[in-house]
């Protein structure tokens, strides 16, 4: 089932090899221990008279291996629903995974870690590696079962540099809140890779069709990655919010926003079937998009009941998505989105970031208090007004559309060149192309 | 494989939506943050001098995450043991608590949580909402695979405000102690379901036997949900207790508890085989029996040496009930228990109240020292005996035990109405009279 | 499929209950609640002057949880890659887990707990238990499919004890450092369950290798496990480190450690297939090299730069000892390592034992400032040199390799008596010799 051009013989190797070195290298010349896990520096009494249980690990870190759950066994099970591509959906998110937040490291820390000519890293670089990644897994969805290992790996550069940049705008140049990631992890995450599956178009993908759907234990499987993201979301949105009521409050909104979502997900699931069953793919994702939604505005004073609105709309618009225009955009935009990130990411994420710049926008004093330093700190201090802040969330998302689809554009072009091993029209979606497959019995589905 | 009558389109729909819309107007007009969670309330320098590092979050979330994972992942997966539900098992596990979680904060609030006219909520909130989840999804495992979805969100309806009131009575009124909900939660939601599942009798019900069993990879799904009940049975018990040494203790306690029953489930499981085989019902459930056995007294001075008899004796009383009472419950008393519910939650649950009660009336000052406080405050005041606390216990159990049996039985008259979707007896335990189930093939029994 | 040599309906509940009642008579007679979990000590006003928040509990038990999933899920799903051994994978990992973690209280309060002939208890000791736990689980690799439960609690009792003899030798006698475990879990547990291995040789096993395989479904439940194992390491190799910068860095040295091992294995699966096809045996175990390697180092200032250097390397010797070396463990030197657990733990665990020698042996004042103290006491006292410290980690690598071949010979030769079930030549890897398998159908392979 391998011809030559997909032999990852030579090819994935030598990628990872090199990309590997190349890491370390940097890690060598630039990255250092911060304040927080340096020895030296952690225990300068001249310098500080903290305690080792104000060490920030004790109250980052527990988020953190929330997040890192849902990267890795979150995102990974989400994409086994497919009956043959298992191997792969966990497997090379392992891999990209694990690339991509080395790489993130260094790309978040050179435009806002350094630090006299250092990258200084700890829990919160920790967690800000594992949300870029999130957003290179995004891409990966739609791309799943179309692309080799090499063609994933190379993307992942690329797409965690411009993430770091984009983020870089949002946050630092335009000040904007995005705390969730609605806008810098889902919207440019969906974009991007809609914008490269658009490139990599495949006129013939429906020679393998017959793989491109699930059998019933994969859809359990999958359930897995779903409950884990759906579970663990308050954390995602609330790990790097400043301490305090900012966690409490973002953690509760989304545990909200998710639960509204879940009921609004099986409404339309049954409303939009023929025979009222429910969907699985519907079930597995638009059950999610409340918690995409809240990534923004989860961290204002969004309320519980303006939460439950959100998540509410999320997930009637996710799966009025899957089931109307995902098919639309395959047929007409010659989108081919293998996971429907469109439907869980991209709108979701829109929605997300609108309702963070009304929320923004109708930020007074009054309702944040002595708070508002925490949320809007240009706000807080006079230098612009709430309706500013608004604004400037709705600037942060059309350049998070612009960079995510000029950059997806040309990477997918990159992608496209002859020579990174991607499979043939007919064997897509398929793990035996590059996986040992043992005791392989082609003739059973299951 | 459907008809009519067990049609979803319009039923699943309006129910979720008028649900969901009601939910989310009452909220708007009765619920708010509380103290840790407003960012107003928080950052008022006049009431309070706390650092951002006090809050609740820190000391709760990460017990409220392990309860999550419980109720999602847990009993969501514990179910799908059966060989054609596993949608259904994860699915309308999702889909219930998802509701149920919501209506929790407006019940429990309604009863121990007003302020001013208004429900006040946060991270405490939460794990009392989420507890109160897992008593409807023990009802759950009762009527597994014989229940349309509507019928479960009926059932969690009624039984979340019953769960409120009685949860009001015990802790509130009688001033009985139950963190790990030994009493409310286990003791509660199994003999509420178990009288749902006696009013819901199906004499026919023999004509979907063959899809009433497990097959070996829904078997290793189920373990899953197994272990992570296991795993975070700890966190559960000690999720709501006083912080400090009570938290620790209850942790500590319930840890010892479930590894004794481990061992005694797995010695009865093969000394009840005539081959001396383990049976993997067994190990799914017994094993989580010390868990429910700590509930009670596992905040108390239990030691780790009571903590193990009390497993230990837990552990032997589920498996005999799985293999000699729930045949008998079955054909004498028409009480088709699908999950063996009350050999989990409902043995163990009385077992571990009548515990508390005894450890209870046996405390001492001179045992808890100034400890008194957190765990018997009444006792400690000097208002009661400490027999006198027992002596609250025991009629909490059998003021549970009374509220939860008619409350079953009249929910159960109420579910039997023909109008709810309800699968016939001959497709009962199959997923796809509510799913749609993708290149179905049912002559493959896996 | 059962004679009566393996029948366990005896033999498993004796041994069971026999080695429960032990526990539970031990645990009256010797072990108490420390200060951290004891009513009266924890509330004693007269010796301390804490608050309720700085209980060790908030400090370490989400490290312990984390430690927990990863003995239960992790190692458990992690060896369900047999395709009919899966019961037997989870379910004697749960059984032996559970033994073993009392008996680790016992035998570790026994040689490092004493105060005043009570052994006390709290989350510290909880999560030393676990890592003994751990210890055994790795041997239970070395022989996984050919052993019955009876023997693997033999197996356990004797490991255990000699694990509390070897780490007490190690750290409290020859103050070593290991906080991770690289010496004292890994490679004691890998040349341990290695000889045992050699011990039970079986010249006949071919006779069951049909069964010593994978399945498509089962190589998905390991991934399970292997990212389990793979998230929380961070959380294993610094949960009983020194509060503060210590947790902190070795959760994230260990971080990076992995992340770069998961690309080299990658990387050097695809290089030694000759036609490029990655195998899940590598990806499922060698990713996770870098955790074990960084387990002695991972608190010392080994810097990000090193540690990946480290996962880098343990990836590359992990690949190729699956597929070089372990063929000729097994024909020349007769070690049957059915997970290949010498080339997971045994050779990373000495690679990570010398990398923390070498480190320690560089430490300066220099960089390690007032931090020295919380990570070489003994070093920052001056009482000995940097190189010294180097010495004892090199001495106490030879001591636990030495306990390890001497205990598992002694051991292997006790479990060869022919009286606790072992499974017969032919009917190895296979559920159900010991396990009731509903609807049970062996023409089937999955």
């Amino acid at each position: 089932m391998t011809d030559a051009s997909t032999n990852m013989r030579l090819k994935l190797p030598i990628t990872c090899f090199i990309l590997e070195i190349i890491i370390i290298i940097l890690f060598g010349v630039l990255v250092q221990y911060d304040e927080g896990t340096d020895a030296k520096l952690w225990h300068d009494r001249n310098h500080s008279s903290h305690s080792d249980y104000d060490n920030d690990f004790y109250y980052r870190y527990p988020s953190f291996q929330d997040v890192h759950v849902m990267i890795f066994i979150g995102f990974g099970f989400l994409m086994t629903f497919l009956q043959r591509y298992g191997f792969s959906s966990v497997g090379f998110n392992f891999l990209i995974a694990a690339f991509a937040l080395q790489w993130a490291t260094l790309m978040q820390g050179f435009f806002h870690g350094m630090h006299g000519g250092k990258i200084h890293i700890g829990v919160e670089s920790m967690i800000n590696a594992d949300f870029c990644t999130g957003s290179v897994l995004i891409s990966f969805g739609a791309v799943l079962g179309k692309t080799s290992p090499v063609q994933l790996l190379l993307m992942a550069i690329f797409e965690v540099t411009l993430f770091a940049v984009n983020e870089f705008i949002v946050l630092s140049v335009l000040g904007a809140k995005d705390a969730g990631g609605s806008m810098t992890i889902h919207t440019f995450g969906a974009y991007f890779g809609l914008i490269v599956a658009r490139v990599l178009y495949r006129p013939n993908l429906d020679k393998s069709k017959h793989r491109n759907s699930s059998v019933y234990h994969s859809d359990l499987f999958a359930m897995i990655g779903t409950l884990y993201l759906w579970m663990f979301w308050p954390s995602f949105n609330s790990a790097i919010t400043a301490h305090g009521d900012d966690q409490h409050r973002t953690a509760m909104n989304t545990y909200y926003s998710l639960a509204a979502c879940t009921l609004s997900s099986y409404a339309m699931s049954a409303l939009t079937a023929h025979d009222g069953k429910l969907d699985m793919v519907h079930i597995q994702n638009a059950a999610l998009a409340g918690g995409v939604a809240a990534g923004t505005a989860g961290e204002m004073m969004l309320t519980p009941f303006g939460s439950m609105i959100v998540g509410f709309v999320a997930g009637i618009i996710s799966v009025l998505g899957f089931k109307y225009l995902s098919p639309v955009l395959e047929s007409k935009l010659k989108i081919q989105d293998t996971c429907g990130v469109h439907n869980l990411h991209g709108m979701p994420g829109i929605l997300g970031a609108i309702v963070g710049a009304i929320v923004a926008a109708l930020a007074t004093a009054d309702v944040y208090g002595e708070g508002l330093t925490d949320v809007f700190p240009d706000v807080a201090s006079g230098e612009i007004s709430a309706s500013d802040q608004g604004v400037r969330q709705i600037i942060s998302l059309a350049v998070t559309l612009g960079i995510a689809l000029l950059g997806g554009l040309i990477v997918g072009f990159i992608l496209k060149l002859p020579i990174f091993g991607a499979p043939p029209d007919t064997i897509c979606f398929e793990d035996s192309i590059y996986w040992e497959c043992h005791r392989w019995q082609p003739s059973r589905s299951e």
